[in-house]
């Protein structure tokens, strides 16, 4: 069933509350209406929904003991990390407490030996990375914003690297979760594999706070790569791409990142990036980590697949400003396409689809797309199989709205119809509800299970990811 | 609360239920003396415990139509793959039905452009890689056993080669699931990542039977090696070898197999396998997998670590047989610890700690074995972390079980104690049970909530892993 107090008991529930929270908060239990607004959103479209609470807490305890309270008085509890979610995540759509978890930013333990580190869950990606700098190790995944790792963990993110080194999946070693009934509760070990009992730390991880609050991550590192060499290849044919790509695979040469960008969005990105060198046609962006030698043999590797296909104009960059000139240019697609139609708005789509299926299932889309009469390039770590669409479109016409949304759906569906997933990479939040349960069939019953045990009042991130 | 039926009402139930899986089976359906006494044991030491009847399925549905006769009758359920568990996951303590997926052993579909495949849960590991032969691709989880992958899946399984290509929980990318109430389930997609509601697929990997029975397995594939070379390097100390193995790992060197053998290991090994070069001195076997460039920069590197760290004899294979004649005496410890002492049996534990905690933990641990004056030789997958006494003792001296077990206790114990799991492949069975509940303390009560709301009558394999 359905979260079953109005927005009205909920916020009268938490008011009686707030004396307890102040005991325990002080402070940092905020009720003013700019950090209410604030906390009531993400990056993504807007969705309605503010939290009647926020609490900043420091420590594990403080997170259970606002727990146990909200489930005494069956409350809704948001968990918010840095506000990057794209899909609605952090919507208080029944109200309730937002639990910020910002402030809980302290990088425990890092071990050089074992390379793997423990963190609370507000650290950002980019903090834990400045903090290794001296270390040799690196945080390896990187979805382009600098997300909270307890967000990372809560939504499965992944992003550029996970080609190489994985998503947020195999990245997390163990969690510290405070469950919605205020327990704190310890998953997984600091081994590297283990085949003692459930697995619940990936039950966590994507969890997207319906089962508890993470509070501290334990995660894998890697070494700094010796050497790194940066990639840019353009061909004539999607598919001269893709062929490229999946060879690259097949012959295992671990490139580092390894990104497709269509026509369309090459032409957004030359015109914002000026990357005059280039022609608007599917190109592909590589990157290559190793040793010297190792580096060198996998860019040939590389530009040999790559001619065999008709690629050409295989520029190199060497340099970090150069590599990062290009790199800055790929994360600014978002930026670049909104640049071509100036105060109208972007919505995202998220497919991931097996390797080989993965030509036909943008050549359908970039059809449809056209057909659809809207603007929407194409970029995907096509390595994973994933891209996303970036449809801008005007929100002054009330009937565009709709078309995008239309087309979004279109898009998830044909990749789930493909084998492939509706999310790669965002999640599922308000927006793909309807959508996984297509993808999944009679699994969401068994997830709708698994919610029901560890959550029994409901009150974790209602009206997310499950119809109840 | 614990499975309710005595044995004797569990075989009265069974027997009433015989003309049904009769009509659904026919002579699939097994009662003789010698199939159930043949289903009532893995690998490891003799457990009690005979099923009342063995099912032989050939399809999903025939599973799941097993399942909804068992669950109206509250009969246990027990699925067999080949029989080659070391943890007593098979034995019928409550009698039931043993469903044994062993015929169900045809390879699905293969892609080779998204290196992936499914098969059926009783396709073995060998038989998996024989179908493959052509395709320029191979299945890498390697636990030694030709063990069936339903099985693979349900423990958690892994091997030598999961430091470089991971272990089931990276390799399986969905699965086909009969619930313990017969609906058939699909987990997970095609995609190679997915951000879309629970991983149901990692809660399945690993759940021994508890949650449901696993019919068929989506697996990732890696391309086949240009270039394979094995080495063996002798070191003076534990501690050395081990600063080679970080080395190793921190430079990213991407070795296939890395695994070390104690001074008491190599001398059985010597003693059993012939191998006259080498002395009783801990040993690290390796194998490097590439193009030929790659290999060789890989094999220099390494070659120069264990000299820094004061490593001798260090002998390339690069030829099969010769590559095949070091892997069979590696694999081979089991045989050569029983060669020593002919008519005792062998005990395994399969500790997994934190590489930075690994030396410690090996180095009390022989100080324990000395101290209990068992003979236990030491083998590990140390670029996991995980290790293996082969502890063997005189079932005829009444005390010497006892003190086997005692030892592995310590063992489970102390890896616990130092970040890590006291099962790193083996899985929980019958024998860890009570580890396990040290190793996750509280959050062994959200698995058990996680058993009651995925299997409410308890029928799936009961009195394994959890206790209820």
């Amino acid at each position: 069933m359905a979260f079953h107090k109005s927005l009205e008991q909920t916020a009268r529930a938490v008011e009686l509350l707030l004396p307890e929270f102040r005991a325990i908060f002080g402070e940092r239990a905020v009720t003013s209406a700019a950090v209410r607004a604030h906390h009531s959103h993400g990056e993504g479209l807007p969705d309605p929904g503010q939290p009647d609470l926020v609490l900043f807490p420091l420590a594990n305890e403080e997170v259970a003991a606002a727990a146990r309270l909200c489930h005494r008085a069956e409350v809704p509890i948001i968990a918010f990390g840095s506000g990057t979610s794209m899909e609605g995540h952090v919507a208080a759509i029944h109200g309730g407490v937002c639990i910020d978890l910002s402030r809980m930013d302290r990088v425990l333990e890092v071990s050089t030996d074992s390379m793997d580190c423990r963190v609370q869950a507000g650290v950002t990606r980019e903090q834990l990375n400045e903090h290794l700098r001296s270390s040799g190790l690196f945080f390896a995944v990187d979805p382009g914003a600098n997300a909270s790792l307890g967000g990372m963990a809560s939504t499965r993110a992944s992003g550029t690297a996970a080609v190489r080194y994985g998503t947020m999946r195999e990245t997390v070693m163990g969690l510290t979760v405070a469950t919605p009934d205020g327990r704190i509760v310890r998953t997984g070990t600091r081994a590297r594999k283990s085949a003692s009992g459930f697995d619940l730390t990936r039950l966590y991880v994507g969890s997207e706070g319906l089962l508890g609050i993470i509070t501290e991550v334990q995660l894998r590192l890697f070494g700094l790569p010796e050497h790194v060499v940066a990639a840019v290849c353009q061909f004539d044919s999607l598919r001269a791409a893709m062929d490229t790509v999946i060879a690259t695979l097949q012959l295992g040469v671990p490139v580092a990142r390894i990104e497709l960008l269509n026509d369309v969005q090459m032409d957004a990105c030359i015109r914002y990036s000026k990357l005059d060198e280039f022609e608007a046609r599917p190109t592909l962006f590589i990157e290559f980590h190793g040793s010297q030698a190792a580096v060198a043999e996998q860019v040939d590797m590389v530009q040999s697949l790559a001619s065999e296909n008709g690629g050409s104009g295989f520029r190199y960059a060497h340099r970090p400003e150069e590599r990062s000139r290009l790199w800055k240019a790929r994360h600014s697609c978002y930026h670049a396409n909104l640049a071509m139609h100036p105060g109208w708005s972007s919505m995202g789509t998220d497919a991931c689809v097996p390797i080989s299926a993965l030509v036909d299932c943008i050549t359908e889309t970039e059809a449809d797309i056209r057909e659809s009469g809207l603007y929407a390039p194409i970029v995907g770590h096509v390595g994973d199989g994933n891209f996303h669409l970036g449809i801008i479109y005007d929100d002054a016409d009330r009937t565009a709205r709709g078309k995008a949304e239309a087309l979004a759906e279109r898009v998830a569906l044909r990749a789930i119809r493909m084998g492939g997933t509706c999310t790669g990479e965002h999640g599922v939040g308000l927006h793909r509800i309807g959508q996984i349960e297509v993808e999944h069939g009679e699994a969401i019953n068994l997830m709708r299970d698994i919610k029901r045990a560890l959550d029994p009042a409901g009150i974790m991130n209602p009206g997310k990811m499950l119809r109840m």
